[in-house]
């Protein structure tokens, strides 16, 4: 629930995560948009889908950053007053949840994308991690918006139940693709399921704040903080993770095209070495 | 008409259905302008309506959701009041008529153009497709501004007409073209008809609820919700199938372009296949 006033800092400690989050989202996103052609076009769909999760969440932090200004009304004249809750407006946490329904599922399209597996195999991961993801977000909302605790654990658990099918799929079924992957990309994409599973951790952790009897203006507080870090972590660093993985592969895959887009330090023995295969 | 009040609960669910819609069509359309290069030239007017559709619909969702939140005023203080009519402010529901009259269209040309047929048949199906498209939404309109029930009834019967003769083209006109379609993208375009029969499907229904005395907030926040999922149904989920369509065309007309473009391990049958057809 929304707390009734917030300290000066308190309200500016939310204010500057939410700005936050607005330009690491936004900027990753422009980030990725030019660096696009700097991997091969087989790659481009896993991060063409990493650009819309980015845009998608810097939309709704725009709504949710000007929900919470207006929520709130300050007290005192000057920078240092307490601030209440404005009449007639509240806070909308809905954002968050029509954000998460459309970007999580398409975390998982990104991770499975720049596996660039065969088409079947690919079909039949998605078919199984994208309902899930959905159903989790959808599982989660009614808890969120009652006021009652029992409500809040009981679709809390429901939620969790495709959460840990997700995992299950991620550190079982995907570990036999991580195989067929080049070398220099296995370590990288091994340790992007944990970042995964440590950034996702964070939301039932935030979630079940008021359940422990966390309340108050600080649980609050804390929620929307630890909410936009996760929202940064599993978002904007995980698609440049993913950047990092598409750009090795695509050098991994077209030796040529690697010494266009490396240095010249790094591209000179590749050259020689494929000057002295021609002779 | 639009209701004196409603709960808490109403006014966030139409508030956020109506933000869905707006990130869903805005992505939607950035999504299809970044992989726009990823299919073949002759493919790209398809998806160059498409995305103009979404944002056309984006910006409409944008004054959609303007006026809704200027149309209600809440009355207690705090998350959880009633919202009631704001004084000299009505709910704009013609926003989406408008909308309409330059998608609907819209979405017949994009259908038609992704099929590639020879400009002669393609000419004659638009010219019946897209007047009739229009006549039908135009037709609507006097009945859903009018409180008199009779009159919505004969404008929607009469709404009706054309978007018959559209089915009739759509399943009888449009099988002989499907033939002559790549086999691998015949199943899709015929199911695309039913995604299109059963979205579309949603407007008459939500047109008629004050006729079949389903009245009061309720049936207002159904069709609301309802028109939301059908805009993002018809217009995005549909832009994407388009764009698969496209693709799948791309890679069966042009066999290098399809090795370049998709995953290692489906491309190489197809590099080793056309070089075994070299020798």
């Amino acid at each position: 629930m929304i707390p009734d006033a917030l300290s000066h800092g308190q309200f500016v400690t939310v204010y500057n995560f939410l700005s936050l989050v607005i330009a690491a989202q936004l900027f990753t996103a422009v980030f990725l948009v030019i660096s696009l052609p700097r991997i091969l076009p087989r790659y481009r769909n896993a991060i063409t889908v990493a650009i819309v999760v980015c845009g998608i969440a810097a939309y709704h932090y725009f709504r949710i950053f000007d929900s919470f200004r207006s929520a709130f009304v300050t007290k005192s004249v000057g920078g240092t007053g307490t601030y209440t809750q404005a009449v007639g407006e509240s806070f909308n946490e809905g954002y968050r949840y029509v954000d998460w329904l459309l970007t999580v599922p398409l975390l998982l399209v990104e991770l499975v994308a720049v596996l660039a597996l065969a088409r079947k195999v690919q079909s039949q991961l998605l078919f199984r991690l994208v309902p899930a993801a959905a159903l989790m977000i959808a599982l989660g909302y009614p808890g969120e918006i009652s006021g009652d605790n029992t409500v809040r654990g009981i679709f809390g658990i429901l939620s969790t139940i495709p959460f840990l099918y997700i995992l299950y799929i991620l550190f079982s079924q995907l570990s036999k693709s991580l195989k067929n992957q080049p070398i220099e990309v296995r370590g990288t994409l091994s340790r992007l399921r944990f970042l995964l599973l440590l950034s996702w951790g964070v939301y039932p952790i935030a979630y079940l704040l008021p359940l422990l009897n966390i309340a108050g203006s600080d649980a609050w507080v804390y929620k929307q903080v630890g909410y936009s870090i996760a929202d940064i972590v599993a978002k904007a660093v995980y698609a440049l993770i993913i950047f990092r993985v598409a750009k090795m592969k695509s050098y991994a895959d077209d030796r040529e095209f690697a010494a266009i887009e490396t240095s010249r330090e790094d591209a000179a023995p590749a050259a020689r070495s494929s000057a002295s295969n021609t002779v």
